[in-house]
């Protein structure tokens, strides 16, 4: 059986990469990817398959997330199945560290955008997520994180770089654990991804990995998650994260 | 030596009983104790104690934070010494569910004050903390933090609830571990403490502890602390608690 899958923030980078990604396989049915401004999204909008639609989603505003949501649910590509896979791949990194003076402004973005953004996303698919559940046992949510979210990592000398936005990757971690508890009952489960420092716009052109070679890895795992990895922290080769 | 300690929020709850329980110790020389609204601060206002100088200073102003830690830096009790104990202890708690439609608003709150006024509050007390750190070989900031959000205990069937607040206590966790790392040249230390459930208006009336009961353990604690701590996370009676 395919799988309906929607990512956030599919107009580039890592999120680009895996709409390219998902479309190799055979086993994805449908696929909605979002974006701000489909005008501006000239490398998503080349692509020419059937199982794409492109959903106009501001995820910083709640008017626009519930239009993009209500747009998905009324497909007649979704008909009356759900969404079995939301990829929460939208997100922002602002430089706020503590050696520099602090802007509140930018400070807050990172928050307003990685963490209460992610949940106003999560809970607006919530019914399509559930009905997915229903009709095949369980559904997911995956959470595009960084491994300098991880104290535990950091601690033993991992990369430790823009305090703010490491903070807010954090804070989505635990939004991650508590909907993995929460929605457990529903059949969905929820994972964090890390997909790896990757040549984006976000990770420079120094990062080591392409963003094919990353965003292959994730999609990948994301297709092997099972529910032992429920509520848990992986990097795009399924290796676990600690804390 | 005595102490020169300075806390946040210090005109109620878990603020106003550490205040108590740091005036019962002879090796703290001066206390700096905040409120952001000293007139109506009527219990932190009555307690005669020379060492105590109440500061007025609102977490979610540059203006107000900049003012406050002027008015420390200035205080004659102060003198040449710098500040050997920042209790970052001033924070909300606004219920944030998964499960309920999610006000934004409410949701960003947490995150203003829990992670970013902490790290202005933080950025802004740098120098006084390097001050003594020189003085006397190190300082400490101590991050009152929240079991709920330790992502470990909440798989181990932990206390789960409020997860906008507990996402942003992760954040100030996160915070916590990068600055242990960052300012460890300096010899200032970071912890996060948890101070249990208590009876506040934060804990509410079916909390196990009292104020005395988590407060006077609190402050042993905080006087217990050494380089071995630093970056980590810890109960009220320095049970390390995992991230």
């Amino acid at each position: 059986m395919t799988k309906t899958v929607v990512i956030t923030g599919g107009n580039r980078g890592i999120g680009l990469g895996m709409v390219k990604e998902l479309l190799k396989r055979s086993d994805v049915g449908k696929l909605f990817a979002t974006t701000r401004n489909p005008a501006k999204s000239p490398e998503l909008k080349a692509i020419s398959d059937p199982r794409l639609q492109i959903v106009q989603m501001d995820v910083e505003s709640d008017d626009s997330v519930y239009k993009g949501v209500h747009e998905v649910s009324i497909s007649k590509a979704l008909g009356s199945s759900g969404v079995d896979i939301l990829i929460n791949n939208a997100g922002v990194l602002i430089s706020v560290d503590i050696n520099t003076p602090i802007n509140r402004k930018d400070a807050e973005h990172n928050f307003k955008v990685n963490c209460v953004s992610v949940m106003v996303v999560t809970q607006a698919f919530h019914d399509l997520l559930k009905t997915a559940a229903k009709q095949n046992g369980h559904s997911l949510i995956v959470n595009v994180g960084a491994l300098l979210a991880s104290n535990k990592c950091l601690h033993g000398s991992g990369p430790r770089h823009f305090t703010g936005y490491a903070m807010s990757k954090a804070g989505m971690n635990m939004f991650t654990t508590n909907v993995s508890l929460d929605w457990k009952e529903d059949g969905i489960r929820c994972v964090v991804l890390h997909p790896g420092w990757v040549q984006t716009d976000m990770g420079g052109a120094e990062a080591p990995l392409t963003v094919e070679e990353s965003t292959s890895c994730m999609v990948d795992t994301i297709f092997k998650l099972k529910e032992e990895h429920n509520g848990l922290f992986y990097d795009w080769k399924l290796n676990p994260i600690p804390w």
